[in-house]
């Protein structure tokens, strides 16, 4: 959380519009590759120089233009003048610490959202930021990192010009683009999901002092998986109810789809919450009960020696007149004494169903 | 929860539209049985071709298509084929993983939502989705397994002819068909509420350490029943208040009448939950109050037998010069204070109301 | 709550409007009593024969038909008739299971809502149905059982013909049927109100283990009665927003007034459930503090006597070699380290606070 | 809480617009004191007989007439009378159990609302109802006691005609009613917030068994409290957007700064709730905690000595052949041992931290 | 919390508009500086008199007076009176108690909100209250305290006349005042964001009992914090959504951005404090495991021990006949027994998984 705000404090007092490029940086040049298509034609290529990128911009086939690392602030500059794209939506894209938003300039609309994957071996979640901006004839799409690529079943799509995706405009591969990563989202709650039952089940068969750690570190993925997906939510409705005219009607139940799918993982991340903080009551309610337990072991133990070990000290005394210490069958009757004390006292914590 | 999402995962990167089957396989065909009925005419019978299902579309007797199994794609393409039906709706029907929701296609309402029963002898909660789709003069109805069938009664009501629906259009089915869903909500509610008021005799009797555990479980039913019953309260209020022609305004109060049953259905969910939720508090309650107690019986009996075994030891011991030990009566005075310390530890147990 | 569901559950499958009484079947025979008046005039008689209701229906008097007990389905079925009232709103009118809720078929309202009062000795909340059906002439009111009459104040209001409901017209009738219901709730949460202080003064003073008991119990109650007023609310407020000509303008501050009276009831409830949450927590609060207490009475006696308990043990042992034994003072010098030990103890414990 | 319901309780039966008193009941007699004002004119006076009132209706100065005290039913009959208000609001302004709200009478509005301010030494929460009726040229304002008088600084404003007061009309004065009225608001919050800092200090520096109560007790204040002021807050958003020809245009900022007022009041309440729900868990932690200490104290002296005790034990014991206490340097080995395991265990409980 | 309420009572009963300054009183002087921009030229310098003032009113240039301290109650009036500011808006501002809001007067927009930094060595959040006034060619910025000084770069800004501020009107400085105000509430987000983490590793690593006091006091700081940002978040949605012409169609972006800042420090918050209330349960989670852990060791303790030491203490008993201790091997035996005895013990805790 904290590293977060550091990133935006970097911003504090500069004006704004300045691009300064606010996340990882990457040792890797930048990656652009360009696919340009229709329903016949179908071109992919790396993207080095940028002359020759201008005609792209109204050919009337659907160009797509994939950038991979945003560190090279003048190269994304650059692109965006290619594409008339606005100063401020550039400081956006690069400034990868924004909020889930959509704006509609109007020619185009600039999407921004978080891409999340779980990450290493113990699948923890990662989030990475995807703008988009559709215009008429063009899709830019910009990531922070090029190796994590969500994107390539969508490529090959294009290239085997299978389904519908060379058929439709560029709002489709917004939409297609967008889909890809609403699905990655079912992966990382299927993790979480996952990790959710095994604390479950430890809890009911082994429960140990882990356990509140866990779950507490499960509740602030939890809690940083809503903050981005709640406005990944608002964001999806206003596009599926968008009236720019860059959204063609036929595509409309295709981003309705998306909506479903953002309010069918919010519903999930709601569930883990309930059931998260469930969790917590019930390993303290277990603890409690352990607790409970011990202590009829150690009140059973101490309650029916304590007496007999008095008794016993009693005929350990050195007085000189202790009449009973001379009666023949007196060591004989003393424990004929203790048995009884000790089957009474066991009588009754079998009364009180202590065991 | 997890299986729930990983079914879903199966379709990551493909072209929206294919159709997959996600959901059960069952080892049986689907089984696909017609009813054409109008006041005055009835017709029943299984379909094994479709060569003669495509009369039955304009026909302007009300024809209903009851699908049992969705593991067939070809089977259910096909009949999407003869009626008319989107590919998009298509998939969705065979894509169990459906949010409960109505979309209106001009000639045809598509409506998915969630069948649920308690099923085997501990009552789990199992859910299967339903598909309506509702034409002119036609039903449409996909189940997931044929075997548990609640629509039966309503066959029955077709066949004898009696009450209203041989005298409705085919809205009137729909409302019937969901009617008969939605009530079989009462009947799991019914069964949930009498597992928390066992639970609830138990807690309050017999306190025992699987009373978390099963609470938790209840929780977690609760948890998955409001997450399938919000979207369906919807879904009901949008189509009691829909513009669409397809429902009559005749048929509005039968589907008002639905709304306020999930409405009732969703109230008693929430009291459910809200009941839970303070169960949980009783139990820890309880065993805090047991603990409290079993303590107790610890302290009164150390706190007796402490001080006084302190006081036999202390005339145990081997001193050359002890002069008690060589009182006469030494041993009896002993006994005396004794006597009276416990006296004193009882009254002040008494006073503190410890028994 | 299972009771209830139990009752509903009866009606699956059946045709909708098929009138099935589920409620509580009386022994007693089905009271009816009609009232005819207005400004001047004024009549009251049971009702036996429905020959002669006819003429009533549409008389500028105001005509009350007041109904006591709902399982004779036939005779309920044969008022509607007379009085012109749809078939579905018969059902309702005797499947006592209902939402409360108000709808309006154009020349007459049908209202139906929940009677509560608390009822024996223990004061249990009991809740019967009232339904009412106004006319522009006629009122119509069911009730499930007579014995409990709160409309007996409206007979007196109308024979003596006081105040002014002989001067209004059936709307206002209405409105005092209403009003007197919705008093009576009063009663209901003055008792609860009641049975809440006396658990809150039990807990400070001398909490047992029956509170976490009785405070559930009261929760649930007023869960429940939540359930029944949160709706009415909602029809309260339609009624005094209503369109309807059957409401005059002039009954309109009227029916607000009841409005908000059921608002004042909702936050008493609100208020109750934020008390008993609060009380269960105070409850925790001091079951731990007494615990806190019980532990430190433990531990003062066993770190004061545990060591002095060793030290005996010492010198209770038979080593042949044990040099102290033969001192002449050694006795009286033990009993000083004792002594010491002990004060440092206690003063220890003071500072700590202890005691 | 139950007192309240009682109050209500008594109306039960009677017909609507019957004035009732409900409330304490003064000794003292309604007191009366009229006052006249305009920019340059001011007239005050006790008001006797009620003959000389009339022309006072409609004169185009300012009127005010401050009615204390309301167990006389006839007296407030009488001016309601002369000033042509409706019996239903007269009945309003003497029942005092009702619940904040606004009604426009077209040619005056009625407000009526509580006074709230703390009493006694320990700062008791006491509220009383205040009633206002705001007509084109005359305010009528009606107060449960006369004594507690928070208008005193307003008859100031008028008798010395500085600010604003003398130069405004009737709703000017309104305003300055109500803002006296919720100016005192802050004051009881004040010392609500004083107490809770002090259960506050406690709780961190010497817990004890008072705390639960009291923090319950400032539980309850703050319900109470929200109960009152969340409908005082709607009511003032009406009245600061009201249509009605009696607020002028320049007195809508006055309303909304008291609107403002109200929600900064709300605010305040909702944090010290809060407040008060974080303060409950950190009294339970604390109590934890501090168990968790006297545990360890109690643990580490029985796990030391325990050992050591069956040690001398067992030199204690007389068989006839016990080759050790034969032994020369015996009891000096033995001593050795024993302070080896005493060593022992304290690193073992520093090394797990236990002091 | 209390504290600012005392500061609001001390108004009570003054007459509105009557400028009382409510705050902290500095020692120092009011500072006034005086900026002069556009694009072209650039004038700066302290004030001192105000004969000068006037012309800046209306000239066309962008003209910033930022006021620093408000205690000087004549001063603020005699610039109100200058620029033409209604006599209430200059109350608010010398009164440091309002809640931030934005009011439109037409030729003005008055808005005051809160600065939030932390400060000293504890990083405790200190509030200032910072008022602004937008004319057409004016912006008048009142703050609190000079020493704080966020604006700084602002200045610099104007001074050196990079970036866009020099080539926009009043609304855009009045953007980049709030923005810098804005940017600030982060860098006390990553304050709090680093407290809050450090309470979580010493809970996971080593709890004590600090924490729960500490996280009582974050918790607080979350409360003030939110009650601060949501009118701020309300206050920038109605800027940003003005149609206030003194605001330009070009600026909106900026101001929606802010707006996109306010709602994401509000996220922040909230996530905060779900943080907090889960550290909460954690710690006590993990207290009672500790204690329990601390009693297990107690219960394995005594119950090996006791019964040992029972059985040595019927071997220390007087008795005249007591064969046992006759025996040749009897006390080898007794030591036989003993570890038998132990040996099942640890046996049977080692099977309850007790370590």
């Amino acid at each position: 959380m904290a590293r977060y705000l550091k990133r935006v404090s970097k911003k504090i007092g500069l004006d704004p519009g300045t691009m300064v490029h606010i996340g990882k940086k990457d040792a890797m040049a930048i990656q652009i590759r360009l696919f340009d298509y229709d329903a016949g034609h179908y071109e992919e290529r790396p993207v080095t120089t940028f002359d020759d990128l201008k005609p792209y911009k109204d050919k009337p086939t659907v160009t797509w233009l994939n950038v991979d690392g945003l560190h090279d602030v003048e190269t994304i500059a650059k692109i965006g003048e290619i594409f008339g794209i606005d100063p401020l939506v550039l400081e956006d894209i690069v400034n990868t610490a924004q909020r889930p938003k959509m704006e509609d300039f109007g020619d185009y609309l600039f999407i921004v959202f978080k891409m999340i994957y779980s990450w290493g071996d113990k699948g923890d979640i990662v989030s990475e930021q995807v703008s988009l901006v559709l215009g008429t004839n063009f899709v830019l799409s910009f990531q922070e990192e090029p190796n994590r690529d969500v994107f390539e079943t969508i490529r090959q799509r294009i290239r085997e010009g299978k389904g519908r995706i060379r058929k439709f405009k560029s709002d489709y591969l917004v939409f297609a683009l967008m889909d890809s990563v609403v699905d990655h989202y079912y992966l990382v709650l299927e993790k979480l999901g996952d990790k959710i039952e095994e604390v479950e089940s430890k809890i009911l068969t082994d429960p140990n002092t882990m356990i509140p750690r866990q779950t507490h570190e499960l509740k602030r993925d939890i809690i940083s998986l809503r903050r981005q997906i709640w406005p990944l939510r608002e964001l999806l409705f206003e596009l599926s109810h968008s009236e720019s005219p860059l959204i063609e009607k036929t595509s409309e139940p295709y981003f309705r789809d998306i909506y479903d799918h953002a309010i069918q993982v919010l519903d999930t991340v709601e569930s883990f919450r309930d059931i998260l903080n469930g969790l917590q009551d019930v390993y303290l309610s277990s603890v409690s009960t352990r607790l409970n337990e011990v202590m009829k072991i150690l009140t059973m133990f101490s309650t029916i020696f304590i007496p007999l070990t008095f008794i016993v000290g009693v005929y350990g005394m050195n007085f000189k007149v202790m009449p009973e210490l001379e009666w023949r069958w007196g060591y004989y009757v003393l424990w004929g004494v203790m048995i009884i004390i000790t089957v009474g006292m066991v009588t009754y914590f079998k009364r009180k169903k202590w065991f």
